[in-house]
């Protein structure tokens, strides 16, 4: 038999048009004023492929998508691969030097553009077609246009094998040119499964788009949320405010985002206690013991996930366990802080020591975490030297440090080996941060190494004040030391309007370390 | 690379390590008084597939399970797979010479019996292993003392590609011998997430054992329940009392059964409104809109689904559609009765003519159900005719017809060809039966045809009837003809103690018929 009748190659592209053929009056997308059913959805995500497929591209052809989360680029992350074509998300907070490596390095053939993010496609090259999202809706938009021209019915499919590329996402790392990590049909499918069944989304579920969809494809949630016909709330731009509306007014069940979103969210003035309960996907970031306490005192419920842009955004969870519940709710909330294990859609995770051998399961010693199986990128576009360096011995290596526990779940202690070697001791500037935290006017803190000539190096803290709070440098060290081993209390304490961050809401550690050994050799010299 | 860092082959295997990692201290598995945690499952598992390895068996040899619902056919489930050996099952309720036939034609080396069932033994060859097993869960019992010899510690991987064969399940067909249906690694894992999707299972789930494990490996819900570290509740007879005692005792969440159980369950004098709602998996065969309100009102929620041995148990649901909330109750549980359309892991089923063309969506016109994907079985095994047969055109052929609906959910109209064809008219038994089902003396009702010299086939229905209820033939017939078109009434009604069942409780309605068309013949001779 050529074709085996007991097999179909998974797509994560299947799950349209299965909501679509079921639930095609069900609400699939809304937008301000703007709402789409399933059957609208579907028949504009099938306008744009049919209009991407007359438009004479190759299969495997890369087409860009620089925009915020609004419906076209849902849309695009749909038919971009119906199309049999690849998408390749781009990060609407980078330069427009960023973005001209970017759409040069991946050799887009064209770029969709949010009309507010023109500016950054001056240095990309002319030949690049160009489609404006104007973000109307209507007639007269170039992306309304361009869709009217396509055909509505769905087309053949064109794809052949599920190991075939359906997006590339390029990385936001803290240091180097960013890389473009390789998604495949089978890892999405997959990764949006686990994804489901991890968060718990239903036929009920209705979906905040906080996280940027260009960010790890939105951790596979286009996927996963259309999985299981929900409905897609979009959002041009994450406002607090705004955010605390629509848990109300849309019945929102579920969103996502990285501590650097919630935090704001949780001390926002708009926050109250929900009376329907929204489920808060956490990962991108460490999150603190007060923010998780914070955020269940308003009934959003913290799942706390890891991943990585490599391993389709989060692939391990914090799942709770029984046991936690007769803890007290600071340790309780320490437990669910950890990145716990694999999704059950992934293979367990290891740490590992520089020889690939697991480090004990002690809680202490630090290794570094490594991934393989499913929820593992194909691998760096047109990369093969990182793609070799980063699937060394066989295993995706992550490039975080952590411990594991005798439970068997693991706690990052320190990512990009931000590590703190003082008096031959380590300290984990993400244990200190987490105590910052518990005070009660710090709003954010990150604590990195300031160069010492005794001890070779010792915690700096780098803070942001809530609103109107006040407090000095020795009363937070003291508050330190009251609360873990004096030694890791931080040095010096500097206070800061906000803490530099990369374009995706991670703190620049390394520009606060940077800064501060220039500002420490500038004193020497 | 020889081995790819971004695949590893799907097995619902992994669910168990995973959730024994994991949740190493949960509740797996009560029996009774007996209960295992996920660790000590794991063990005995491994325990099992240990000595199983150690036996000097090839890989993909056959082992047969003739077993009710007790901790070891959960284990061998896992573990048979484990051990790189193939699990056969045979149901409890076939006679002697049925179960030899199994044995001899899966060339099973080795069966694994319950002690109350060795005499369906009776004829297999003594070449074939006996391990008895007492249920005693203690030394001295011949499955534990097996297991004793096994190690604790899991053994290596034997699974080289995910489309290897993983079980075979004998069909209960109502005509023909039996066939060995085969289940892939693949199949088994998608399907099994497929069910925690579709019935919105979770880490809280408490299942029950009412389905046997030996249809269609429970329908994959050994794996499923196990993939969210749920809790097996097993049970070794199907009591209608003790089921409602467990569903409070043991905080059940879920349950699957055919309609053949439901109806006793929702009959029972023990039933009363559950505090705490319980999701019913129903499959096997059409549930009738009665039953259905019945169900809801003691606070179990139906989830009708459908499929075939073929395809690894359920396939297809009816999800509920919001604008069904606005329909009267009685219509409501009318479309929620249809078969409804592919689950999120599976393909769109098709309902085609005789040269594999689709039907109008009409919901008249009657055709085959035929399905495609991953849901579908690899094949019989040692019976290439048969598979191909079943495998036209490229897709399974269910032999269940039906119509195909406007909204595209489909409506199996008569399983097994059971069409009444009444002077040139078709008459859907199923139909009639669903109306004799809100009839308040029926208990359950089965309408096949009867010859009849001037209309060619007339309907004729067997009916039992509650306890301690009353009725007559033509009170019954008037009932239907006020309800649906008078030519679908009954021309007769027989009344029986109970209706004519298969091992897995399908109504045999070949039998009635039969049994009909022999007594009219016995009358003209």
């Amino acid at each position: 038999m050529a074709e085996k009748v007991y097999r179909t190659e998974l797509t994560p592209l299947s799950f349209l048009s299965r909501s679509a053929y079921m639930f095609p009056d069900k609400e699939a997308v809304v937008y301000g004023d703007r709402r789409y059913s399933y059957k609208e959805f579907e028949e504009r995500v099938n306008r744009l492929a049919s209009r991407l497929s007359d438009a004479g591209f190759q299969k495997g052809d890369r087409i860009a998508f620089l925009c915020p989360n609004t419906p076209p680029m849902l849309e695009g992350t749909f038919a971009i691969p119906a199309a049999g074509l690849v998408m390749v998300t781009i990060n609407t907070r980078l330069s427009a030097g960023e973005v001209e490596y970017i759409i040069e390095h991946s050799k887009s053939k064209m770029v969709f553009v949010d009309h507010e993010l023109e500016d950054l496609l001056e240095g990309v090259d002319e030949s690049v077609e160009r489609i404006r999202i104007d973000d109307t809706g209507e007639e007269g938009d170039p992306y309304e246009d361009y869709l009217a021209e396509g055909s509505a019915e769905p087309g053949p499919s064109v794809l052949e094998d599920e190991e075939e590329v359906i997006s590339v996402n390029y990385t936001s790392g803290t240091t180097g040119r960013p890389k473009g990590v390789m998604y495949t049909y089978r890892g999405a499918y997959i990764s949006a499964l686990g994804n489901v069944i991890e968060t718990q989304m239903n036929y009920e579920t209705r979906y905040l788009w906080t996280l940027p969809m260009f960010h790890c494809n939105g951790w596979t949630y286009p996927w996963a949320v259309t999985a299981v016909a929900g409905t897609h709330v979009c959002l041009r731009k994450v406002e607090p405010g705004r955010i605390w509306d629509l848990f109300e007014s849309e019945e929102i069940s579920h969103y996502c985002a990285a501590p650097t979103v919630q935090i704001p969210l949780a001390n926002h003035d708009g926050k109250r206690e929900l009376d329907q309960q929204v489920t808060a996907v956490i990962a991108g970031y460490v999150p603190t013991p007060t923010l998780l306490n914070q955020l269940l005192e308003l009934n959003v419920r913290p799942i706390h996930t890891y991943g990585l842009t490599e391993t389709y955004g989060p692939m391990t969870t914090s799942a709770p366990r029984k046991e936690w519940e007769e803890k007290d709710p600071e340790e309780h909330a320490r437990l669910l802080a950890r990145q716990g294990q694999g999704y059950v859609t992934a293979d367990l995770v290891r740490v590992v020591d520089d020889d690939m051998n697991d480090v004990p399961l002690d809680g202490e010693t630090m290794g570094e975490i490594v991934m393989h199986g499913n929820m593992v990128m194909k691998g760096y576009l047109d990369n093969e030297e990182e793609t070799e360096k980063s699937f060394k011995g066989g295993w995706y290596h992550s490039g975080d440090l952590a411990v594991w526990h005798p439970d068997g779940y693991i706690e990052i202690k320190d990512r990009d080996k931000d590590v703190i070697i003082s008096g031959g001791e380590n300290i984990s500037g993400v244990e200190v941060e987490q105590v910052l935290a518990e005070h009660p006017n710090i709003l954010e803190a990150a604590v990195t190494a300031m160069p010492d000539e005794h001890y070779g190096e010792r915690p700096k803290a780098f803070v942001t004040l809530k609103q109107g709070a006040e407090t000095t440098e020795q009363e937070i060290i003291d508050f330190v030391k009251e609360r873990i081993a004096r030694f890791k209390a931080p040095a010096a304490v500097e206070f800061l309007d906000e803490l530099p961050k990369t374009s995706t809401g991670k703190v620049q550690k390394y520009v606060l370390r940077e800064r501060e050994e220039e500002s420490q050799n500038g004193q020497e010299s």
